[in-house]
């Protein structure tokens, strides 16, 4: 492990019991907060998109919102929101992706992408990996090209890595 | 009106009876896929922010965390997310406004401030202020002092910057 990922773990914040008795969350908001670990982290993204040479951020809501935009900004391409269901305004593709308990969907605009356009998909966290399949899909869909994704943090015992085919998965902090 | 201004507002689509019939929704999406013109539009408001020499973006969930986290990465400070009620992990101050029906409430992070920072609060749209008023008190609630208010689009007719009198409202976009 680089001296640089521990350093970002550091800024992970501990918070037992949410959302749900039993859960330990992981809270990113003392990372977003240090400008100097906010910072490494938008830029060690970016050179994951730099390494595919990509042209549109996919951010996922709303933890994703936060670093992809700023991702797209560093690198210089545009940013392309991916929603809950029924907050998009235009026409959308959509996906629907397991739960723990039931199913829910995700969204983006159907002109969102030009076809062949080299996407990065963006999230904070990787857990089962249900959400980052089902934007994958959707950028296929759309007629982009899923080329990396990257998470700031990957939560290695759900394995949700395995379900990802489509692309290599990069995450900056490892549980 | 500059020729920035012209140039921004032409990368919002209407986008009518959205959410509801009769209202005529202002859809940032193509704003946020142009390179150009999302850089832009970071670099204004960011710009706003230099003025006033802030320390910290207060960023509004979930449009608001596109663009804040952009600027705070662009002028190197960090980023608190300001989110619906019960999506904080840690302990937060909380402020309710009023909506057209009921009502609603926005939270932060008690210990995301230290006492005295200079903030600059972001969103997309300033509409009726409700959302930017609620944010400003829980700015001076965690010890910090609401510098300025940047917005991608200000919806003049609905009068929401007659209701700010903690700091100055900068729009880039007007209707």
């Amino acid at each position: 492990m680089s001296t640089q990922t521990i350093e970002l773990k550091s800024y992970i914040r501990d918070i037992p019991d949410f959302p749900k008795k039993g859960i330990i969350f992981k809270d990113i908001t003392p990372l977003l907060a240090d400008k100097d670990a906010f910072s490494r982290t938008i830029k060690q993204i970016a050179e994951v998109g730099e390494k595919y040479s990509i042209t549109k951020i996919m951010a996922i809501e709303s933890r994703g919102f936060i670093f992809g935009s700023a991702v797209a900004h560093a690198m210089n391409v545009g940013v392309i929101p991916v929603r809950k269901k029924g907050k998009l305004p235009h026409k959308t593709f959509s996906e629907t992706y397991q739960l723990e308990y039931g199913q829910d969907s995700l969204e983006m605009h159907i002109d969102a992408l030009t076809p062949g356009e080299k996407v990065l998909i963006v999230d904070d966290v990787l857990a089962t990996g249900g959400t980052a399949q089902a934007v994958a899909q959707l950028v296929k869909k759309a007629g982009g090209e899923p080329m990396a994704m990257a998470f700031v943090i990957e939560l290695n015992f759900l394995n949700g890595r395995d379900k990802i085919k489509e692309c290599p998965v990069v995450s900056l902090i490892h549980y």
